[in-house]
């Protein structure tokens, strides 16, 4: 049966507050989820959180309820709490109805089958938790086996990452890797590592994009270091017609994703 | 030459701070844009503030330079001025080194020139200010020649806004415009007026796209109304292959633009 805290002091409601910081998620291994959407979503992919707090006035809705189930059935905690404590965990002033605390995961480089899908993404020293999280939604909907996270890349566990990611978080495997690793990896077999470029001379159109395709995407202002570039066997460019001579990040990275997705499956 | 405010409790830097809220921006019809990079984009493409700031070590910087002889040439306001004032006026523990203060500006449904341009771009009842930021950004890159607000969306002169935008706010017409008054401007001329939806049965990739097209897209957590998507002349979605069925609202249109100017500029 679920319990319910009530009091800001609680010591469960102290911690899973600390969560919000980046430190505290690392030592505690345990990251925030917000809302019914993406906490579903997780449940759909076979994730369930340690603890979830609910809003009394939600407990009645189905999917609310298939949570608690869902979550008191793996030996999790529910727990019903007061809107004031909800916001306080999200930080928002309108809080979803739910909020999970998830143990962190990830995939091992030595474990991704690369044979498992025809196209993957990887992000070089990605700052922004926004961009993280749109291009995870991203690598969802172009059914990317996953994606690599290369250097210091801003943490997919954040909650701004996880917001954006709308769920996909939990659906899209993540690989952390350095550079170095990840290059003496992807060479154990096959496949072609595609660099987004502003320097490069090839039409993002032009490459047959064979699978498995490694689509390679570089930090949000400086783009990718021009030693990783070299390395890739294709760089290309999207070309752009206006004033200013950039795209987002995230943007560019699903302009390219669709177009090989288009190659390989073509209409 | 530039004068200097050292003082938190100038009324300038008062009624400045106040542009971060939307009442006092319309009330003001004045904006905020911030850092080198926005504001020298914005000098390029004619766009000079009514005053600016910057800090006393960043007036040697050719770009600053060239900001301030330019605004003081159009008869505007260089003030040099501190770290912390320029923290307090952007908002910012880190703010850029200029922060411009610009009359707004729109673009009258009257006087678009639907010629000017193959693709024109348009979202509806959109909330998110980085995805609007985002959304003139792509339409800067694929030379989009404007991009219609449709009923109430997000204001385009929101900080975060302006910031997403990355300068691109300065080079892309903005029309403002009630649904039924869009609709009837349209018709007055060619063009067909291509909606994104998640029903419809076309692929995207499957019209011509003649031009001048139209691409709308709907509100992030709604999508298009039905009544609009019905009076759309093509209704087209995105193949999703993952486990959520959405992608991010500035992401769909980005795929979408890039496909409709690859059929009218093949490689």
């Amino acid at each position: 049966m679920p319990r319910a805290i009530t009091a800001f002091s609680n010591p469960l409601v102290k911690s899973v507050r600390l969560l919000r910081d980046k430190r505290h998620r690392r030592d505690q291994r345990r990251f925030l989820a917000e809302g019914l959407r993406i906490l579903t979503e997780a449940r759909e992919a076979g994730r369930l959180p340690q603890a979830m707090f609910f809003a009394a006035d939600s407990a009645s809705h189905p999917l609310v309820a298939a949570l608690i189930e869902a979550t008191e059935a793996a030996g999790g905690d529910a727990i019903e709490t007061t809107p004031d404590i909800l916001s306080k965990l999200s930080g928002k002033d309108n809080p979803g109805s739910v909020i999970g605390v998830y143990a962190e995961f990830e995939t091992a480089l030595d474990a991704v089958d690369r044979t498992a899908a025809p196209l993957w993404l990887a992000a070089e020293r990605l700052r922004d938790p926004g961009n993280l999280g749109t291009i995870l939604r991203t690598a969802d909907a172009v059914g990317a086996g996953g994606l690599f996270l290369i250097d210091d890349c801003v943490d997919p566990f954040s909650v701004e990452a996880v917001r954006a990611s709308m769920g996909a978080l939990f659906t899209v495997p993540i690989i952390r890797a350095r550079w170095d690793d990840f290059l003496a990896w992807l060479r154990t077999g096959s496949g072609d590592l595609v660099a987004l470029s502003l320097d490069a001379s090839v039409d993002y159109r032009a490459p047959a994009y064979r699978a498995p395709t490694f689509l390679l995407t570089g930090n949000e202002a400086q783009g990718l270091p021009p030693d990783y570039a070299a390395a890739c066997d294709v760089r290309v460019r999207i070309p752009m017609l206006g004033k200013a001579d950039s795209l987002n990040a995230a943007i560019a990275t699903a302009v390219m994703a669709y177009t090989v997705l288009d190659r390989q499956q073509p209409l």
